[in-house]
């Protein structure tokens, strides 16, 4: 909580955030082209199923899925999802400095992000990068997380990545607390939790990786010492939201069962078809793409880059159509600040259901699909008044396997009777409850972990 | 806690607990006869693949999977497998007479258990029974767990069944506490957790459904004044160790901790094969059978019933060849009793790791086995003598799926230095730890679960 309370590092720099990112970036050089898919350097296509794959069975496969849903607005489709079994590190390295925990944080190019240079945890690393399987170089502080008895673990999670995307696809989500001196390279900066929030509040500039390590950190010192009341009524119900006072809207056990009865009574099931014969999926030499122009497409580039463990190679990559909006109502019950999340199923999921935010979607995508699938509350955020806005930043998701997968992501206030926002999907819960559940997989998907960074970062004082 | 430790019923009732299951018994008039497997009224085999099903296309199937274990001791095998991909449920509800909780518990017959007649929860029914697919009689209070918005939940979870027999299978394990009078059937009967937990010393009557959801009920009252220090030093040590008093050997971060790299490493991946070609195992008219005679055979039974849904059924079963003996070292560490449990992979697990038991297994399996596969612990299981043994029962594993699989659980004091018996793959936890994950899904396998019930039921002052 001191840490997120920090704006200033006790770390000395002579450089500031800015000066020191754009150094980053001037060094980085990365060029990514547009190229066909067909014919992408290292890579595959399976010539009965369609299936893209690497030379060296590493990194990931993009295959078919066909999905049934019978309860669902769409009882049944067919997309292209990307397969990655190995579970990669998202790890963070923490150290106090003057009674103040600092992050090692990384300013890391990926090919995805618009802005190529975003701000990463210390090691954002799949198996197949650390293993060295394209012959580059080690990765710097993974030995770190690889040997951890000397260090204090603060988070050590599996954590789903984006389900409609990925299949069954985990990251391993890790914060390390050291105390012993670590070499700075000139690509990471210790920065303390309030400074890094700063950062979240400006667009597309800390990345997924980044937040949903973040999310798994518990905010403790929760006896809000470290936080007195400020006399902001918002942000005193967001100290109590994460410091677990009385007063949940819902007690664990019942959020649990409500939890369990969607998994129990969940129906959507999944099973792999050839890539290259899903219905109402084209394939052409340059990509993959839906008939109707929506949702996503399967793309290849090309990658050159200077600071990256190799010099350059060839990837496809999911490129969503369209800006997508991730938002949660919030609403302060009995002086402790709730969020209203949905359980639902994505055909990725391992465990069938999870936590979403209250509306996750592309809105353009409605355009081709049934009204039903309207998420209730879509038009309330789309037409919230800014007063009612506390949070409002357009962010990338992971930048190595999607391309300019750009959301806003939003936080707004309630109005209204709380009670009558919640219905079978929905249910307010306090952030201290989101963090009991973050320290388990398969509870809060990779959206509502950014989402539960970007509350974090409103503890921080900032100037509105 | 009370309930634990309170011997008498406050239910006031005419008949003993004998008596009551004598009678239950002479009701049933369950009779099971074996079978060829080939021509299983109602039941079909692919003819392509082998994989058998019910007409109804309910119930259950089996099929066959090939189970991939680098790092294991056993790296390649091939064997069939259940799927039942339907979430059933395991329920009991509670209600206090007289300041002690009591459950409603359950007479009933499955086909498997050798004696038939076993001590099961209040509703125990897959969704094929309570969907009344087999067009029988309805599930008695199953009502109370399809509404529970009148009553309060005390547990609510999906848990895994055998990984070694059952595909990704789970249930739901559900302790309501309702507040109303209920209409107590014949075969039903209230009883305390005490009451429960002596039946559960007696061989082979408290079936697995009732051991795993009794496994799932926090033992709370845990500040220990239901249990004043007995001067039992064991007993007391337990009672420390179910109240959460501080002093574990290890914090649940790092427990956690050593749960995800287990599944971060692990390396077991299965893939579906044909029941008619697996290598090893050789298919009969009359059974489904390994090469060696080992481990289990899949085999038909005929049944035909008195109190049951329907009157009469075939089905296939799984028969495992020989007891098996699913142990635990317990071991006082800090005045606390701390137990020994193993993370280890199974073919069907949906998360890849589970805790087991400290050995879990059929000790004549390992004459076919190679050397490395015999559990390190499992001689000192078998030369335990008495003084160290704090709990012996044989009991059987669920009746509607398996025949005559009858294990002997034993919690046995461990010897020597706590610390070095752990391994990689081994931590000592206490019971309040257990309890904590127990909250969740994927945790503890379904023979941890009932070992949890088996060292609960040693609160309840015994003669010895």
């Amino acid at each position: 909580m001191r840490s997120a309370l920090a704006e200033e590092s006790r770390v000395h720099r002579p450089d500031s955030f800015a000066t020191w990112f754009a150094a980053a970036r001037e060094r980085s050089g990365l060029r990514v082209d547009r190229v066909r898919l067909d014919g992408l350097r290292d890579w595959d296509r399976d010539p009965r199923t369609g299936t893209l794959r690497h030379r060296s069975g590493g990194f990931f496969t993009i295959g078919g899925l066909d999905v049934r849903f019978p309860s669902g607005p769409v009882p049944h489709w067919q997309q292209p999802i990307i397969h990655q079994p190995e579970i990669g590190i998202l790890g963070l390295l923490a150290r106090e400095f003057d009674g103040v925990l600092h992050f090692l944080m990384q300013a890391k190019v990926e090919p995805g992000n618009r802005n190529h240079l975003q701000l990463s945890p210390t090691v954002q690393a799949t198996r197949s990068n650390y293993l060295r399987l394209h012959q580059g170089r080690a990765v710097p502080y993974l030995e770190y997380f690889q040997d951890r008895s000397r260090h204090q673990v603060m988070a050590d999670v599996l954590q789903s990545e984006q389900g409609a995307w990925f299949f069954r696809k985990r990251n391993r989500n890790i914060v390390l607390e050291v105390t012993e001196d670590i070499a700075v390279g000139e690509d990471f900066r210790w920065m303390t939790l309030g400074q890094i929030y700063r950062q979240l509040a400006a667009e597309d500039i800390v990345n997924m990786d980044t937040r949903t390590a973040l999310s798994c950190l518990p905010l403790t010192g929760g006896d809000t010492d470290g936080a007195p009341e400020s006399g902001d009524g918002f942000r005193d119900a967001l100290v109590r939201s994460c410091a677990g006072e009385p007063g949940g809207a819902h007690s664990m056990n019942d959020l649990l069962s409500w939890i369990t009865e969607h998994r129990a009574q969940g129906d959507l099931t999944t099973g792999p078809v050839p890539l290259n014969g899903l219905s109402d999926w084209h394939s052409s030499p340059e990509r993959i793409s839906h008939a109707s122009g929506r949702f996503f497409s399967v793309i290849g580039v090309n990658v050159s880059a200077g600071t990256r463990e190799v010099g350059g190679w060839a990837q496809p990559m999911v490129e969503p159509h369209g800006t997508g909006l991730i938002a949660v109502l919030v609403k302060e019950i009995d002086g402790v600040l709730h969020v209203l999340m949905q359980a639902g199923a994505e055909p990725g999921y391992v465990d069938g259901v999870e936590l979403s935010p209250t509306v996750q979607c592309v809105p353009e995508s409605y355009e081709v699909l049934p009204g039903a699938a309207r998420p209730r509350y879509l038009d309330d955020m789309l037409s919230a008044p800014a007063d009612r806005i506390r949070f409002s930043c357009l962010l990338s998701e992971e930048g190595g396997r999607f391309h300019h997968a750009l959301n806003r992501y939003l936080v707004v206030e309630a109005e209204g009777d709380a009670g009558a926002l919640e219905d079978r999907d929905h249910r307010w819960l306090t952030l201290h409850q989101l963090g009991a559940l973050l320290r388990h997989s398969h509870y809060l998907n990779v959206q509502a972990r950014s989402l539960v960074a970007c509350l974090h970062s409103l503890l921080a004082p900032r100037p509105r």
